[in-house]
């Protein structure tokens, strides 16, 4: 059954590459490019990847983009401000009717992030270039899929540490320990309408990370997990129809008061 | 050890109570005033309750009053849209700081609820005074505490149904049978920030659902659940706070370019 | 990337199609090959499926079967004692090593079932050949693939009722309605270990059941869903390894008193 | 209103304090005493507190000491086998009809704890004395009552790592930091029948850990938020009742064969 590729957007915010000598050396062409190499290596004929940038018309976030997108990839750092309201409304609708969203490091603060979540997404952090362990906590999920070990580890990185004000994850499958002494829930999946969510807080953009073995394997995983399954079935419903008639009867039908609706 | 009572306040819209005969013959000083008194009927000197009305300034809902809410109970329909943004805001930071939240029937539409949860919150419904019997699927739960047997019943009211958008629930208390063929999760918790959020779907106006001895109970019980248990210790820290000393020493400090914050 | 095929067992404890004409009048050759036929017609050349009885050696699941086993179905019914606690030990720990387990109908008593969830696994029920509408709670899930409409419905059948006293599902996907008043949990996810555990209530004997379109359908979706995702990878290990040499460095080394251990 | 108390019974295996020198000299009078202690400190009143150990006939736990618990704590280590498996069988019931249990520290191997969860409870392990800091992930749930601060540490202790093989916690209220690299999730609950599981992760016998003044205070926490709340409701019933009479008509029955129940 040879099954249509996944359509994923690999959305950037691309400030830091074009203004940060740090960021350029390790990101020449943008982290987004890097990204989307990740996950082809990974999904190969699998994905067809394309690249959107908030500098472009609508955030390269057209209607006919976003109609066309199975999974999007966020990261964004200093600009969240700059997304407009009405992309994230679309976006968020695209979410509910069942496209997957990964959000990478510090697009924790992101608009639409803190919209499906509800809550202020903060957290503690600190640039000191330390050590970061990743632990797996579900070892048989498929975004952990093809680790060899128990953990891996960032060599150099910033921290983010607990609290993470987030909704209890609706599975938690990373928990990073950090050099400096802080913990982090580093790997989050909740459902939102028929979408999936997947947080994955690898991405500091002064280190190389996305060229790191296992963070390229799980954010091409991630990819492959978040995509909707069932492309061909119903649309969901996402409006409150009024269902008039009853499905099986009613032995008592009472008066209505008709003026109410 | 006397225990200081919790603060309560029953926030209603308070428009078809004043414009709909059928309303007001039931509830002819207005449901808050009988949603007050269920929960003084059951908690006695546990609580101190208020009432505010979308009609007051400010909805009732002033810096003071909220800031001396610890459970707020809210009841909306028809003017979900006069809700000032503002006040939302203020709401919603109160609920991540710890305040109790309270959503209750055709609320599950108001601007808070949708703020909080991140979903359409849309649902199915049908106005035709059919049965409801609503089974406890948790009863060993704080807000089932006192009921007698397996399930309750509310002998004519209007029909919600699934698929309600919410995600998941981190509790899931109540889901209803319904006369004429549906089912829907109507006792839901999330956790959001400090705060409880419970979902009670009993409440339609033109039913005298809150003279109904179980749905009392539960309210009382809900009040009694979402308060906050820790008044005393440390507020928590919302934002996110910069930690620049380790609290654990890191091996190797590196460079880090101090321009990127 | 073709991938090899998922190895299914479809075990029957085969005693009612045995002794009872009605259900012999159903299920002529036995359930079993009804719902191997249900799994194969989806998943064609996804899956290679066999089965096992109750009454084979060592029921059918012998070290070789399980060890070549991803996901097994278990129907049982009234001979839940005969079978072998040393199979259910092995089964078990096929499961936490990432084995998918499904668990169908009155399987909810099965030893394995209640040995994975802690609880009693006990429910209400009724045999009144009533109508059952199955809604479900998750469009956008992996085992609803498919599903043209929110619901949908077996004509005649057993009830079961809440409460049914097992864990909150980690996945609640489908909630039964029942024409003589209950509801219920129908389609339950765990994690247990590295393996997915599937409860799903369908299939009762004297009723066709498992020629039913979407049972046969989520049947299918079940079997692929709880499939291990990582065959490639590292084994679990669900031991207790003692770590010696910390990962890091311990700053201060107290003395240990090496009797304790 | 003034409640009766929670009647607590502290369980204790009581092997290492009275045949490791070590242990003695931190807990001359068994670590029951200390545990004890520390709920009558922080609840007084509120509680009735007794000790029962595994050298005493039915290790304490008779039917009449068991019916009259309201929470049971449990510590165990290297006797887990000795426990006499109807003591184990009983303990489940009375959890599931609503009993709180509280497993602590090496208790994550006991019987009780494995039969509860369904799964190994392994982990990993290293005593090199090394410092633990429990972050606390829901700053407004009970058990974290009182705390001052985002998390606490205990300055030497014995470390337990991931992978923790536990069902998903509904709750997850700490997580460790350990100096030697790993993770752990120290504070977890659970749900099971009526009744609430607490694992609580500290407990070290060669560390003076049920001294410090947070262990102490969550012990006490964790008693009064697993104690049952609804003391006085009607019991749960775990069995499996057959329902004949429908609460709701049923249109069309079927004739059903009454050999097969």
């Amino acid at each position: 059954m040879p099954a249509s590729p996944i359509r994923v957007t690999v959305w950037h915010e691309h400030v830091h590459d074009r203004t940060s000598d740090a960021v350029k050396t390790i990101y020449p062409d943008g982290m987004h490019t890097v990204m989307k190499s990740a996950i082809e290596e990974h999904l190969g004929g699998e994905v067809q990847v394309r690249t959107a940038l908030l500098e472009q018309p609508e955030h390269g976030l057209t209607d006919e983009v976003l109609e066309s997108t199975d999974v999007l990839t966020w990261w964004g750092h200093c600009a969240h401000d700059q997304v407009d309201d009405a992309i994230v409304e679309k976006v968020h609708q695209r979410v509910l009717e069942g496209m997957g969203l990964i959000v990478l490091h510090s697009g924790h603060y992101a608009k639409i992030f803190k919209k499906l979540l509800g809550t202020t997404c903060s957290l503690r952090w600190r640039e000191a270039a330390e050590k970061e362990r990743l632990w797996c906590l579900m070892p048989g999920h498929p975004v952990a899929d093809g680790l060899t070990d128990e953990f891996f580890e960032t060599e150099h990185t910033e921290m983010y540490g607990e609290l993470f004000d987030i909704p209890t994850p609706d599975e938690l499958v990373f928990v990073s320990w950090f050099e400096g002494g802080e913990v982090f829930r580093s790997g989050c999946l909740w459902n939102r309408g028929k979408g999936k969510v997947f947080y994955f807080r690898p991405g500091h953009e002064t280190f190389p990370i996305y060229y790191h073995k296992d963070v390229r394997r799980i954010l091409a995983n991630g990819v492959k997990h978040v995509a909707p399954s069932n492309r061909s079935s119903a649309p969901v419903r996402l409006n409150a129809p009024c269902i008039e008639k009853p499905l099986s009867p009613i032995s008592t039908e009472h008066e209505v008061d008709p003026s109410l609706h």
